[in-house]
């Protein structure tokens, strides 16, 4: 769907690193709607073959960054508004990551260096990045910063541990500078909260995949997939939405406002059969 | 529990029909706690022993009504003045009915005249309630008024049907109301959000039953019951809670903010071990 | 910006009156993004001469229809898949109106006939309209339908009066038949809480514009207006925005999620000095 | 009003200074309804003469802690439960401090430093209080932990700085830690949010007390006091409100849910006499 509905404009997008990721379809389908940009993520990450990939595919330069650094930030910022020619009209954050989560500490047993970790990197660095751009004066006019969140932020979910108290200090960055910012400069800052996204580990049946199960059957639309989630994140960065400002969007399929849905109570319902047929045998 | 919360007040409890109700366990504890009060009813609900019987145990009079007639409602209000020996404390409104629902009429076919008859009997009579009050300078001053409403004012439960159009405009009138009478009298309005409550009917498996379940399951206090809630109403109608007011307060053990328990889970994940067991035979 | 974003999309417009109405905005861009449509609005509003200038510069047919009759909305529904060739891909709804405002009832003095007429004309229209469309399977797939709202639905403002509760079922009736359109069509159904906008009587600096200027000061963006208006609800009838239904969307210039802004309390202080002017003379 | 509400009930009050503060009136209070606790409060806060006044006054003991060190929180945890004979009942957490605020650093050029102590002191502080209660298993069954929260949280308030990032936090724990301490032991966790409250500072027209005197005039019942708050948490605490969790309940004389009252409204529009008269000057 080429609409030409980013044509000219200059973007930094964080957080591609392959093909399942959000940000990678943001990249190309901004690329494809006309828009020029650069990407960035963890020097890491940024060595891996396919950032490089999309970054050719899109022509694109990519900026190695750690996102909690700030001279990397300013770094990123700088060379940004050099490769693309002027100032900056989109941001996408899509960063974020716990080491509770990855060492298995749970939410009553936190290591508290930890949680400052998955502060800093999943919710601090998205203030980081925008006082940067904003000192630098980087953004044009009615430009758009987009960050990625969780209804996790509003609900709690066993399992997402601190990465729930990450996305709720993401949205409040959001909101605080999306004021500042909007009354300074004309720039909106929102958050989109995306369905659960199925990852490169596949879909079996447990764990977590009975969420994103539990979540499909509850969403009327079913879950939004990652292009989905880009093709609403063109629409952010677009001149169509100039006055959406400080909101966190569900993008959803409908999740956020249910509260139990024919298809999931049947499929909840099955489990008591199952009682039985055990009870049976 | 009896701490004289509501020692010398004089309240109007709405929609008591036996002890199962909601409104039947709040007349019970207020009694306790020091209260007097009368008891109002539709007149079919009156005629029916058990009313009455709450009556004798409290010490109340009922006074029968339709609550979308605003003579009754008028008869209500200056009975219970009469009665009680002055002006009103508090009130708990406890109705709630939809014709569609009833009548097996989805939301997609629903019959228009039912739907005006669930909009009045279910929201707009707890305007008319609060208008008649008011009219009649009927309440003291930080005297409160309590509606029962249902999460579904704010997510879909499917079979919940035109009662969960009416339970938001229910909480709108308390909020709209709420800012006029507590600006003009001190008089605070709120709508407790509760539980989906067991009924006569008994607690099975399936159907209505499923969605007690995973409701339980889901909250980490378990959903709260008919004496729960009143336990609660009885804090609102107290004078400790002076500056709460246009709020609509979730009292359901947890439910409404969390997005996926541990418990509810396992559950559910036991629907696909179902499957597979259907698969082998 | 010709994007031609809702190339071959057929659509129903209601609501448009005059070249201030949000609904006449809608129709000139969705016209200028490659959409046809039909205008639909009251007998009365059909036979000013504006609305056939609209028609005729948007090369639509006019179809009058009062939205709380089901027979004319099966006749704009049936109508417009005919005139359009095919089935119906967006709805605008823009409708509403309240005699106990006109009137000068206040909100603690209403007239419930008013009343009722305010609802069914400001909200149950909107069910109405939904479901003649679905019971005539006018809607394809992944349509979309919008209906306008004001944060009034959340937060009480003085003089609001009914159209605050009526605000609060429109949004409910979003979510609730969002759910099943969704669920049976795939068909999407949103509300967008817009800016108050500015109207033809003209902008002075007291009454119902000290309302319009506080929000103005609020906002970090400003007020929206009508065009900004469009174009959101371009972005919601596009391809772009598939997975995001059931949603109270706030398009304000952040309003919403302001508390307060400097601007205003720049303003607001200034009230004092006022005061101090006048305790001088 | 001696209920004896919280009789035989043992508590820890965290963050009393002087009989301004909202902890002070809550031990007064929890005092006259039976309760017994200790108080906590910084090593430099402790050794000022107000709170050991109010300690001899409640006949608690004062156990000085950094809420940050989870080895003081270990101290204060065991020795509460030394001191008062048994597990506790209740926990008041009412901390915050922002050095940004202090050192008048803008949102717009945040010290990361100052930021990262600004958390921990005023969010993350509610986690390592609950999570060292949690291990040492120190709360009895259907325990009440309450934290104190401003609107800033949901909205944005220019000049409340990266508080409001802050609140946010703490808001998501409480959500967080109540899913999880009410499921295992059937503790409750929730936030007040709060009125303004008039500080020791005094009340002048401008400034801080413009935003006090707006709010007050907004909120029907006009801004909860330091003692109405402390009336709502002893209702948290006791019994009767045991299936409410992981709430953030506004306790603000309906400020939140107000759009613009009548009051409100008047003042700000005398600021366009204001200018008139200027004009004429």
């Amino acid at each position: 769907m080429g609409y030409n509905l980013l044509k000219g404009k200059r973007g930094i997008i964080f957080g591609a690193l392959n093909d399942m990721s959000i940000a990678w379809k943001v990249a190309e389908l901004a690329h494809q709607q006309g828009a020029t940009f650069t990407l960035s993520n963890t020097h890491v990450a940024c060595r891996m073959g396919s950032v490089t990939d999309l970054a050719e595919k899109t022509g694109s330069e990519v900026i190695p960054a750690d996102a909690t650094n700030i001279s990397d930030l300013e770094n990123v910022i700088n060379k940004s508004t050099e490769v693309l020619g002027g100032k900056i009209d989109f941001i996408l954050h899509s960063i974020g990551m716990s080491l509770n989560v990855r060492k298995k500490r749970p939410y009553h047993d936190l290591d508290y260096n930890y949680l400052n970790k998955t502060l800093d990197i999943s919710a601090i660095s998205f203030h980081k990045l925008i006082q940067t751009a904003f000192k630098a004066d980087a953004m044009n006019e009615w430009g758009s910063i987009v960050g990625l969140s969780y209804i996790a932020a509003q609900r709690s979910l066993y399992g997402y541990n601190d990465m729930a108290d990450a996305k709720s200090l993401l949205e409040s960055i959001a909101r605080s500078f999306g004021y500042i910012y909007g009354r300074e400069k004309k720039v909106r800052i929102n958050t989109v909260s995306q369905s659960p996204t199925v990852t490169t580990a596949g879909s079996g049946v447990k764990g977590i995949d009975g969420l994103i199960d539990f979540s499909e059957r509850m969403s009327p639309l079913g879950n939004a997939d990652a292009e989905d989630c880009a093709n609403y994140c063109l629409t952010l960065f677009s001149d169509l939405t100039r006055k959406v400002t400080m909101q966190n969007l569900y993008h959803d399929g409908g999740f956020s406002n249910m509260g139990m849905s024919l298809r999931a109570m049947k499929q909840y319902n099955k489990s008591f059969d199952s009682d039985d047929v055990n009870d049976l045998y």
